[in-house]
């Protein structure tokens, strides 16, 4: 081949998205649309595209070394790059349009984010996410309305209440963990904190949230980060995490937080207190935060919310409260939610493990602050379509969603187009999805074709059938049984023909019979 | 503000779309995709990003110098850029997955692409197409059937048949007419052709067709071009540019295809046949390229295709043959059609004018051939989404996909947030859109939340109705209606109260009333 033939090839990391799997999203996020805008959320679209230093300032949680975005310069030569989130972009829009949205903003947006990551399996450099948020609103109702949503969409999806749980917790609790224990972000105020994580982003190598954590000496960071890998470590490896250090299956050592024995019994204190229902687990927390404020604010707001889930009817297990959930962002300011699939799969490794987190999120104080200079409370959520698509599959919830194949109409002699034509669109305006065979090839190609496509009936007609006024419908659907060895041969012969010949004025009675539409 | 604080802006050229047109645009793209459905296509998706060889051979139509695609380098330090159509990543599809996809092979897709455009009224940077194609299907009855698709899709749409016109052509008859005209690509075979315009297409700064065209020698593009400005420039225009050149008003110039008077002429003549049926027009277009065979090949197709729209129950003057049309891309090889919007907007300089194309496709049989080295015919045709979603929205269609605003449950007093918490979510539970107010302020602001947002009937307690077991429920929308003038107040008053005060059991009761539900 020359130098003028490329090889078809898709980008690395990116993938082709087949029509099942289109079809079942698209019904998915149908139904989780609804459920939105029952809460009386309006859509939004942003571009996909923003300005880099839009989306500097915060990096999505990540363990990644060569995590990051996908950023150019455009014909203005200004650095632009493919949105990592869809939260950014709203912090934006809602900095942009101050003066005419309605406070507080409530808005949905739906669509793929940009990330460069290591690909790996399930992990593509696109993926969907579905988000919501209400921006402007201090009170925690809009934290426990996030907790409701996320539960209200799996209930609208058909998932049993025993597979999921919504999970609470709030980072001022976690803050106020830190306070008692003595683990403050030595050498960061608020402001070069912010300065210097900034900073650190704006190079092109964009390193991870631990190392910008320990590079500028934020430890509290480094403590939530190792919090946050609970669930992959278990509690020795968080330990670890949170003394000297770790060192992994493949020998790489990460630095630890370096707390001292104290500072780490602390920790799992508040780590070991049970996940559950509010008034215990805020009881608990209360105890270990009583000489911070923040920790008791923190508890306050976690008691609202429960009260809030009691008072909607979610107060029945369906949302725990888990000392144990951070949530990766650095930019969550208050309550932080996530939902989970509790049901097991079974991993790469033939391991069976829980499905895991599916949406998360939490409230963002500061992050519309940015542009504004001045405090625009906002929390929300986010749903992982595509891994929630994934829990549908194998769950076999959707498969409705399927479309129905069409019934084709082969073009065995081409001198008969225009008949082929008057037979597909007679179908086609009873609402029976049709298809005039348009490729080459002989009869045995055309029905192989029917058969790669699932189509369940096929009309085909030659010069002898035209002469006599007549048409030949096939039953492919019973073919393909009948081959499996799924139907008894002769016991289905009798009252149901694998193919007819009937007259031309029956071919729509026929079609729609085989078809099971009578 | 200080060096860390960035400006919200949204990057050139690009824009965010309103929840309003958000929900039109969906209930419209649901509206086509069960068209494209209902003749057997089945979605694909692919990213939003190729590499950058895989879009480089051909470009988008266009007359803008500085149009071209957004590019960069991924972590790999290969050329990947964002698709500027959904056609050339569907020959990647199809050229990359040949082994295992049915063929014809029949997908539709639909999505955002993106253009280095200069940005200008209602042209953007991102914007939404929605095509269908099929790959694999030599016969011209798969361009036929784009035809009958285009027509289908107004018709779901609700565009009156008097508002659309779908027109069809056939690059072979223009190429004939050239052929007999004695216009050849002088200096380019086949095969330098695509090296050439594939080279031109490489540097970073992308030519237009029509200076490839020109600097290649390659006169028949440069013709095809001038037909396809005769809306905008008028035949006197066209023969300008088929001559020496044209100077447009702001003193420009454009060099023509410098063809002589004889040449004209036959151009002009073919143009001037009238748009029509397919007998007339295949009459008259056969008389002028009787010499070339590939001319009469073109008008055979033509005539094919007219005879299965008349087959299919479109011979009625939906579908029209028209010589003028050409279609922009330069890898059309047979078959061309657009789909029209007849009726008259007002544009931008007060004039009257027809609002023009909104859909458009061909037949391609060299674009995945690129990549096999094997001939793939392939046809196909894409709307534009955002053009098209503009003509409904001017005629008034799809104003039923708005969403019913919620009910808003204001929170006077924060000591109530349960009591307020369980109305929201007994509203909901029926079915009715319900938001608890998630902001700051007291009555007047929530009340003037509720204008902004057109918000039809608002809860409002206080301690005094709880007290009583009372709540009061307030018809906003008569409310906006005696402030605007629009109700007698009076005669409104007897039989439709501005706000109940009612027990609290009958709250459901009344705000469905109120809404009108009852």
């Amino acid at each position: 081949m020359g130098e003028d033939t490329p090889i078809a090839r898709i980008p690395r990391g990116f993938r082709d998205i087949p029509a099942g799997e289109v079809l079942m999203r698209d019904a998915m996020i149908a139904t989780i649309k609804r459920v939105y805008q029952s809460y009386g959320f309006t859509p939004l679209e942003t571009p996909h595209v923003e300005y880099l230093d839009i989306l500097g300032k915060y990096l999505p949680e990540s363990d990644q070394p060569d995590q990051g975005v996908f950023a150019f310069r455009d014909d203005s030569e200004n650095w632009v790059a493919l949105r990592y989130d869809l939260t950014a972009p709203l912090a934006r829009y809602v900095a942009e349009n101050e003066k005419t949205i309605p406070f507080p903003y409530r808005r949905y947006q739906v669509g793929p984010v940009f990330r460069v990551e290591s690909p790996g399996p399930g992990r593509f450099r696109e993926f969907y996410q579905f988000d919501f948020d209400t921006v402007g609103a201090e009170s925690v109702a809009a934290d426990a309305e996030a907790c409701m949503i996320l539960a209200d969409t799996f209930e609208a999806l058909g998932i049993a209440r025993d597979k999921y749980v919504v999970c609470a917790n709030n980072r001022k609790v976690l803050n106020g963990v830190l306070e008692v224990a003595g683990i403050r972000s030595t050498g960061m105020t608020p402001e070069n904190k912010e300065e210097k994580l900034g900073k650190a982003i704006a190079v092109s190598s964009q390193p991870t949230l631990n190392e910008v954590a320990l590079e500028t000496g934020y430890t509290a960071m480094t403590v939530l980060r190792a919090i946050d890998k609970l669930d992959r470590l278990g509690i020795d490896g968080v330990t670890e995490l949170l003394g000297k250090g770790r060192k992994d299956e493949s020998g790489e050592f990460t630095k630890g937080a370096d707390l001292n024995e104290s500072q780490i019994a602390q920790i799992q204190a508040f780590l070991s207190i049970p996940a559950g229902g509010y008034k215990a687990v805020c009881d608990a927390m209360a105890e270990l935060v009583k000489d911070s404020a923040e920790g008791i604010e923190g508890v306050g707001e976690l008691r609202l919310i429960g009260n809030l889930l009691e008072a909607g009817g979610y107060g029945d297990g369906r949302v725990i409260f888990d000392p144990t959930i951070v949530r990766g962002l650095a930019y969550y300011t208050g309550p932080v939610v996530e939902a989970r699939l509790t049901f097991e799969v079974v991993d790469e490794d033939n391991k069976p493990r829980q499905f895991g987190s599916v949406a998360g999120g939490g409230r963002y104080d500061t992050l519309v602050e940015r542009f504004l200079q001045r405090k625009v409370p906002a929390t929300g959520a986010s749903i992982g379509v595509d891994r929630l698509l994934a829990a549908l599959s194998h769950l076999k919830l959707l498969e409705s969603a399927q479309l129905q194949p069409p019934v084709l109409i082969t073009t065995m002699d081409k001198n008969y187009l225009k008949e082929y034509q008057e037979m597909t669109v007679e179908l086609r305006r009873v609402g029976i999805p049709a298809e005039m065979y348009m490729g080459g090839g002989g009869i045995r190609r055309q029905v192989k074709y029917a058969d790669q496509r699932n189509i369940p009936v096929a009309v085909i007609c030659g010069g002898d059938e035209f002469s006599k006024g007549e048409v030949s419908v096939k039953d492919l659907l019973l073919g393909r049984e009948l081959a499996a060895g799924i139907k008894d041969r002769d016991a289905w012969r009798v009252d149901r023909p694998q193919q007819m010949t009937v007259p031309r004025a029956e071919l729509l009675a026929t079609v729609k019979k085989m078809l099971g539409k009578e």
